[in-house]
């Protein structure tokens, strides 16, 4: 293995993940990281034959990450970071474990089940001064940065507007009592934390609305819904947000939106015209004047800026998707460790960025119904 | 003139006038309606210049719509329904005046300037026995009957959620400073009425909500916001909406998106999917289901229902637009005079849908940043 | 009626015509024109019958167009142009009696049956000094104008390939076998002309081509097919083309192409950009660049120039279809003949673009399966 | 190592190549392929180099492909097989060398720069019973799979017209003449063989017509154009075709056509419907039916067939593209040679596609401009 090839450990990622398999294929994509050792399962065989399927050696798969952390903090060729794709209630004890190992962490999203949780973790995270980036999925995405380009650069204007809506349907029935493992910890709140919908995708969705209109939400107006009969959590979600003193906006959010896939879609208004965004189509970016015509921006075009072409491997006109806008995220998150640095200057989120992300579903959840409160 | 045809007199679309070029091309498309007369401006040499423009008889054309209404009551072959076209202000008083005199009505929306007009202009409408329809413009689109007709014979399952949004850029500026009378009206209390935004399109928005999910809005939080610096009255409002029981809704409405054109959209959720319409291609209905292909429907196909497939003039793939939707009332709204019958079974909105409105508009300016109210 | 109103008669568009109710709705859409007698069937009664279902004088209707033309040339108020909406073998006939009559005339594509009527009619059109204008009814759309435009000033460099395409699925059964009054005369040799679908929607594909993009068909290499078993005239037909001195292109046509509705869309390349234009979205003309962001423009929009904006009678964002493409047409057609000009400096079709599809069916009828042949 | 992973080594892929990191990423993504060795350029050193950047070991890198052959060949972990990624006319005698030497091989597309290479070729595969595989990357897209399980089970009736294009616009300017590596052999016909844009996308445009329609074309009319000045091949062509006895099509190519991206689309016509891709959206897959409502398909959804849907790596509505498409075929190649059997049961090309498209192109280069020809 070459030196340049930065070595992860995973936990979480076992068999009947869906997005183990995922940050194995994009943290692995572009030759930079590769996958070491893990714990996989709780359960140690089920661990050892999930390093068989990831075609790494069992020995370095075990069924307790502490013990998994420890072995590899032992080896001089141990792996360097530890990617956490558990369900959310186990993201905090091991992303605090692996930090105070010394390991650095590239956690999936939420970054805790709790407030208080991240609160502690954004602790840990500064004393020991190790890499922590959370995997907000469609801040990978080129275009997204892009957009973020353009209404840092001013091109928008003054922005006035922000509307975010994630729309799946995959919850429209009760699938978390048949079979289906996603569903089922999503559903339930000691696995899920505090949010059902909010949590799972609505904070996606206030991620994506912060990371390129540039502001911060400052107030909520939250109507969290339970539709399917029976579900603990909510499954749908319409908020009213105000975006620093003044800018108005709304998050709208569901996971039973019957017949929906996986529709996020952000529109950052600004005074001279507004930029669209969906993850139907996520090779391009719709950018409307007030007095010109409207502009389509092509992935890998040419005459994109740095944030958008430099993460492309292909030429436009061959569409790159999910796995690797989540392959741009571990790109980056390799480089920073390799070059000995911080986040500071990649687009990769922060534990700042959790944070925020915990804050908003926890204030959510506690004043839903209760008109505006501050975040 | 076939006895065939209606006689129709218009009150507003005098010089400058946009929408009421729109009403006469409407009215006549299909031959069964005729404007004869008109109290177009009132200023008498500019309503009988618009008279000539409109290729009718200046003798018939008035300063004073009272004087328009007299003289045609007292013709064998005078108007058999008044037009309604003026900004907001006048619809009250021309409406009351003309249904007194014997005329059926056909106004543009929102039905009056405050709920207090409604509430006494739907009493008129009872005493007076005279047909009233309101231009819902948006309700003429054919696609947007057989949404309501799908969503009326359940083929997607209980209504779950609804998301309405209209949006439009055009007073992303301080326009109404300029030459442009369209905005000038529009951002003046006096003659726009309470809202601005809200009450311009919000209430188409929420109208189509209404018409389509078949379900009444029972709760609103309302949000609105003057982006603008200077403006009197909303641009922007956001909504969440309660229908019935527990059906949770969102409304989103802007005039300062700056670079949108004229995006009313539609979306309404069932149990077993869900249903997009949107005014940028308003001759495709998409059907998104749990666990079947996605259908699109085109407009004037064989498959539609009679609601969608009725109204039609040409075959499939030649595109109608927003003059032949508005037509679709006006011949509804004709061919309602010519039986004989009321409104009832008919798609034309009424006094009752009017009220609706403006019940919506006024509760929203009411209760504005307030959270949760009844509607 | 106001004298700025153009008086206009018809021939054909009787009882179960199509075509005829669009050609009135369209004359008198901008109240510009008005139908005032007819020829709309060879038997009277149901000219007559027709007559009232337009809205006019039944005595104005006639089952004789050379009686017709005799009535209205002899009336001071007679028709100033006449309207031709018959099937293809009687447009000659018509259009020759018309003009020698003293009317300008106004026809349906295809200009004749056949090549040899299309010389003769052209000699008539320059004997008689009349206005003759066709109705390819695409060129009516503002954006195929502004298309036009833009590659006349240049924009897109020379012009190196033109596709075009136009795809219908409508024939794709024997429904000439049927009661479909619109499918029998086309598959019908004597009334349709030489060609099939080249004759009826090949040659509209021709003159948009040739429309936008200022260049002359040259050269034609043709593969006529008559795809559904027992058809006597072409049902798909696929044609390479040359233009000018080398400029290659292609066009694909197709009535039997199942499912699909009323598909022509144009795109012309030039050395740095190409324009996209597709009737199934009619109020958008895409431009993509060599080095630029892809460009949107919309109908309507302030910054289209005037052959794109004139045309407008509603804001952008507000669609314009079918109906009103054909009023583009016989708006401008109404002018000339108000103005006393010729449509030179309008964009309205003319016998010499008739003469040139007629020549384009011809020849590739005649040279089917033959490889390069001139046109 | 797990045993489950197959080994492979290339040749080409070295510094400046576009396709050979693409490669390496498509055969590593499912982690059941890993490249062992290879000859990235014939320059030793640089080959080396290219070596580390795949984080391989150098010392199995070599600049001579007989060489890298003979190492991996005597080696008991050596490669199993070789992926070639070099300039067209090097394809042919890396193959015959690999296959007699004892590889399988899956070779860039096309399989050699001439027929009478690609016949001899055919002759090594089937002498030495190894595996030869190609990868024309379309046949890749799970939404192309699916739409010819589609035609094969005659959900279409019987196939009656199909119609492919493949448009791009990168070498509208004589960038050959540039510093771009990936134009200049591309441009050099020693280099690329006898077509240009037919040899570089019209043949996966054939090849796409094929595999999904299960047709094969039989006689061609082909026009091929240079359109920049200076440039020696084609970069523009423009077939009729001819499927099995008489089922019409058309194929439109260009390279030429400016702002273009990589626009592949396919257009299938059955009896009853026709289907729709196009690469510029490879998520969905579009049916049009003669009398039901449009039908989209998305990729990864629950309805699809095990063509469409087996090699989903996501949930529908989480993108795959161009890179996941390589990995499809470079996984099922794997799974042929794991397996033991043969490339019959699947869906990757064989060197029998591979002869059929030297054919197309060396007939249609032959023919160009003769009218129609046997293929």
């Amino acid at each position: 293995m070459s030196d340049a090839v930065i070595r992860m450990a995973m936990v979480g990622g076992g068999p009947g993940s869906f997005i183990g398999p995922v940050h194995r294929m994009a943290a692995e994509l572009d030759g930079r990281v590769r996958l070491v050792a893990g714990a996989f399962s709780r359960d140690e065989a089920k661990s050892k034959a999930a390093a068989r399927g990831y075609g790494i050696d069992p020995a370095r798969a075990h069924g307790d990450y502490r013990q998994m952390l420890a072995a590899e903090a032992a080896r001089s060729d141990g792996a360097q970071f530890v990617a956490i794709v558990t369900p959310n209630h186990v993201h905090f004890p091991v992303a605090k474990a692996a930090l105070e190992a010394g390991f650095s962490v590239l956690s999936d999203k939420p970054a805790t089940a709790t407030l208080e949780e991240a609160e502690e973790l954004a602790r840990v995270v500064a004393d020991t001064g190790h890499l922590y980036g959370l995997t907000y999925t469609y801040t990978g995405y080129p275009l997204m940065r892009e957009a973020r380009a353009i209404v840092r650069r001013g091109d928008l204007g003054a922005v006035r507007k922000v509307v975010v809506e994630y729309s799946q349907g995959w919850l429209a029935q009760a699938v978390e009592k048949t079979e289906n493992a996603q569903a089922a910890w999503r559903a339930d709140p000691a696995q899920s934390g505090l949010g059902g919908c909010i949590g799972d995708i609505g904070v996606h969705a206030f991620n994506a609305a912060e990371f390129v209109s540039g502001l911060a939400v400052t107030r909520i107006n939250a109507d969290l819904n339970s539709v399917v009969p029976g579900r603990r959590l909510d499954d749908d979600c319409n908020i009213l947000l105000r975006f620093g003193e003044d800018v108005p906006g709304v998050l709208v959010a569901s996971q039973v939106a019957a017949g929906d896939r996986n529709g996020l879609r952000l529109r950052v208004y600004g005074a001279q015209g507004g930029l669209d965004w969906c993850h139907e189509r996520p090779d391009v970016l719709t950018l409307n004047w007030l007095d010109r015509p409207t502009q389509t921006l092509h992935a890998a075009a040419p005459y994109l800026g740095p944030a958008g072409r430099g993460p492309a491997r292909l030429p436009t006109g061959h569409p790159e998707g999910f796995i690797e806008a989540f392959a741009n995220i571990y790109r980056d998150f390799a480089t920073a460790i390799a070059s000995g640095g911080g986040l500071g200057g990649t687009p990769v989120p922060t534990i700042q960025d959790g944070l925020r992300g915990m804050a908003f579903v926890a204030r959510a959840v506690a004043a839903n119904g209760a008109g505006w409160v501050q975040l």
